[in-house]
């Protein structure tokens, strides 16, 4: 089935490499699932992601970026809520 | 204005990283004037760039990819004929 996923970022924060390097994260782990993968340009501090039209990620609402392994999980329970991403689902928290 | 440029690629030929780096060079050159960069996975060696719906570049008409001045300099006749691109313009081909 065919997914959209949007990244908005800031443009004045230089967000753009961070969004563009999460956008080929999930291109790859998505490979098949994803139609398209939309950088959108934004400002003010905007950093939010949406699987379908879902908010999945919104950096204003969290406090923080996502960490890769979380974005991808959310990005699954949106649009492929049954498929286990291997290792990304078996990485516990890191005890340090 | 808003414009919507469109990067399809073949994920078989692993054409990923590229799309993603000609996309960070165009959200960076048309800053401002791009609402959304999409970048959609495809098969078959496709390579195309579209702006606001329009072809600019196909790789199996043109027999090979664009240099990034040359995707830059018809995106631009695409979505912002009269603006000046700077020493993008200015680049003239190279006398090896």
């Amino acid at each position: 089935m065919p997914h959209r996923i949007e990244i908005e970022y800031c443009t004045q924060c230089r967000w753009l490499l961070r969004a563009a390097w999460m956008a080929q994260e999930l291109l790859t782990t998505f490979d098949g699932e994803v139609a398209e993968l939309v950088l959108r340009p934004g400002t003010g501090g905007v950093f939010e992601v949406r699987a379908d039209g879902h908010l999945v990620w919104s950096r204003s609402d969290e406090g923080r970026f996502p960490d890769i392994v979380e974005l991808k999980q959310r990005v699954r329970d949106a649009i492929a809520p049954g498929r286990d991403l291997g290792h990304v689902d078996r990485a516990g928290p890191r005890v340090d």
